[in-house]
């Protein structure tokens, strides 16, 4: 009788066993598709981008629409750059050499404006060429530090957005860049790849502090 | 009796129940942490690099020490970036507006004499500036293209090892990029991140293939 029931058991055992690993392995499975589908953003934008209407983005909620002669409803990498920038909530650190696209600068004084804490660190030379829009930055109160010293260049051309979603590559944010050049720009929100930048740009800001340099304007430096 | 039979197998399968999780729990968190571990390679370099002595990297067979005056056997962003270079296989396919960096240069010829296919796609203004190390490439028998619009930059800065492995970012190859200027690149094996890459060189490849534009150079464009 007690062995009769040890088998029983036995066999119990194994078939919930193999049930329950039959299940595991199809549970499983299924877990890895999904972490495989859903992994952090990752995508890559090509430029040039063909010029289209982007006055939606600036604008959702206008009750007209828009008549100018550029074309209407299209996707490009230009649009997908400006809607990851407009996905901030909280905080946008750009550190970008050369700045003088207009829209770009339209879309920080947007984000600016909506409550969105701002920072920039740019290159020396650069920020004063002609069109530079970091002057219209600063104008707008937003907190701008550039590359104190005079024998580099601060080359760097990328930003975060809410400390998460890293935007990067070859991309300076002119109108040559964006419509002309041959450039790319990788948007990710994997953390191993966004946390090294995240330190970098605290790196350089409190490197670039003008409170930490003020002895060499003083000293004509 | 049979009413204790199940009570007593009830407990077995609970407690076999309780076991199989907390030993699928740990098993499961486990396998996560390896997976995180050996997930594709995810490299950031900041740049600049210090200078260090890199003889080992070309010639690591060599029986005497190097007596040059640079500090030996220090790991830079540089040494890596040469690393990753050297872990070429089968092939390089590289796209950069700016080559003037000799060491690089010498990577690359390297590259090219141990049998690996090395593809060069470079801007047409650049690379004939002043120290651009593109006809030496040319002159090894390194298959280079430009951009043949006039009106566009190649502003790319990216390689490809053995079609698997980017190497991507703001660093042009020249010496100011690598010892002065501040500037990044990434290194992945991602392949959502490197497959949009290998296609776009290949892109620019055809379409910079100097056969399809004979015509212009012989009506003198």
């Amino acid at each position: 009788m007690s062995q009769q029931i040890s088998f029983k058991e036995m066999l119990k055992v194994f078939g919930l066993g193999a049930v329950a690993l039959v299940l595991g392995v199809e549970w499983f499975d299924w877990l890895m598709r999904r972490l495989r589908v859903r992994g952090p953003l990752k995508e890559v934008l090509f430029f040039p981008s063909t010029q289209t209407c982007l006055e939606h983005l600036f604008t959702p909620n206008r009750s007209f629409p828009c008549k100018c002669p550029l074309p209407h409803g299209k996707e490009t990498s230009f649009s997908r750059l400006l809607r990851h920038l407009l996905s901030a909530h909280a905080s946008l650190d750009l550190c970008v050499f050369s700045f003088s696209h207009m829209e770009l600068c339209r879309m920080i004084l947007l984000l600016h404006e909506r409550g969105i804490t701002v920072r920039v660190v740019t290159d020396r030379d650069y920020m004063t060429i002609t069109g530079s829009q970091i002057g219209n930055l600063r104008r707008a109160g937003i907190c701008v530090r550039h590359e104190m010293s005079t024998a580099v260049h601060m080359h760097h051309k990328f930003a975060i957005v809410d400390g998460k979603k890293l935007i990067t590559g070859s991309l300076n944010w002119t109108v040559t860049a964006v419509q002309s050049n041959k450039e790319n720009i990788m948007v990710t929100e994997e953390p191993e790849l966004v946390r090294p930048y995240r330190l970098e740009f605290q790196q350089l800001w409190e490197a670039n502090d003008p409170a930490k340099h003020t002895h060499r304007v003083t000293n004509g430096w």
